[in-house]
């Protein structure tokens, strides 16, 4: 899928040129432009810290100033995180990747800078750009820092174009247990508990068993936890008969 | 505003305590619970961290184990990396952060578990959460730091709680200029220009015009664009007279 390049102007700590691989990578973003690295380039720190995405580091564009890093970018975006006095317009990192979607889907080509450690992006960088980003962090308390702006960005993009269900059930190796066995399973403990006298007193027995079987069929049990559920019953009653040896045998019990 | 607590579970390094605190705060989070810190507490590690966000730590809940960690949550949600082979609703951190507010909102507490930084949380832990939080990353390189985790979780809360607008104009002191200002500026530039013999051949003028006068309304100008570009045609006209002592005194042109 095209995807927007990430530009990093100006990176001063290697490790941090490496953050920001992984960063991306774990969102599927693979596009990355180093513009002018403060300890040169490659960067041995850099690859000690991308570890399994050093692949970005290896194909990262190399450019010795911003117009290079732009480079045939048709749309760039300035990460900042406070104003700067320019007129611009400013997006959210959300509505950034929407746009950003949108102009990639009709061809066009687009870049994000992310500045230095230090003070971010200045403005005779910003002005290079179309529009800013600016994530929306508590005005009292503004610290991202170079690769968690990076992971914020790469996780909106990744949110915006990665098709996830946004609930499912893990099955840890069962299914769902389907309707009929939930049914033999409230039927197996209405049955014994009604032999164990816990439907008392009589006036309430029917909606105490209205209530107890509704229990089970309101949850979402598995196969395995209706069998695990059958089990457990059927232990409490072999366990009641050892020690009572002249209780009648269990017989309603499904036996595996 | 009611908000989940965020529960650090055995966390291992101080630094990583102060980093998540600091993600939290960037997003207006600050209910912290540590469940057995590798390191004792408080930690002075985490400390100097955590920076501006050390309020955070000061007012932590330190809980010796997971349940009294748990505490009085009414809904507990457990972040993973990977499939654990339990049966689990999992969330994405969209939903989660969604189905979070959709509780607090009805006076539930939630709380969020994050794992030791080593090896994320133990299936022992995940049995006592509601659901799973797992964050979609590439399948082929999963690697979100504690803090990490914790940014995106912050992130996702105040993005759904802030409200902000997705795109605005954030504008240098100036304000946008009236239709009325650029409609001046259009006239004077295409007089001078008209003067200047820019509108050639004849047959085309009309629809040069046309063009030149859209571009200035397609812009989105500032009034301090306007006395900007007002201001470099006066100086240019200037310059040409200066060059030829002789030429008409420009008047056409609004003076400050």
């Amino acid at each position: 899928m095209t995807q927007p390049a990430f530009v990093l102007v100006r990176p001063q700590m290697g490790e941090n040129i490496g953050a920001a691989a992984r960063a991306m990578w774990n969102f599927g973003l693979d596009r990355m432009c180093v513009v002018g690295p403060r300890d040169g380039w490659p960067n041995s720190r850099a690859v000690a810290m991308a570890s399994g995405a050093g692949r970005l580091l290896d194909e990262a564009r190399l450019a010795p100033d911003l117009p290079a890093g732009i480079g045939e970018a048709d749309f760039v975006y300035a990460t900042t995180a406070r104003p700067r006095g320019l007129t611009k317009p400013v997006f959210t990192p959300e509505a950034a990747m929407t746009d950003a979607r949108a102009r990639l889907a009709r061809g066009e080509k687009v870049a994000v800078l992310f500045g230095p450690e230090r003070a971010g992006l200045e403005n005779d960088d910003i002005i290079r750009a179309n529009a800013i980003i600016s994530v929306p962090v508590n005005p009292a308390f503004a610290s991202l820092n170079l690769a968690q702006c990076v992971l914020l960005l790469a996780y909106e993009w990744g949110r915006q174009t990665t098709e996830v269900a946004p609930e499912r059930l893990e099955l840890g190796g069962t299914e769902p247990a389907p309707q009929h066995e939930v049914e033999r399973l409230a039927g197996h403990w209405e049955g014994r508990l009604d032999t164990a006298g816990f439907f008392f007193p009589e006036a309430k027995a029917a909606g105490m068993k209205q209530n107890f079987r509704n229990l089970w069929s309101r949850m979402p049990l598995t196969r395995a936890d209706v069998q695990m559920l059958h089990g457990a019953l059927r232990q409490m009653v072999r366990w009641k008969e050892r020690g009572t040896p002249d209780a009648e045998q269990a017989t309603d019990a499904p036996e595996r």
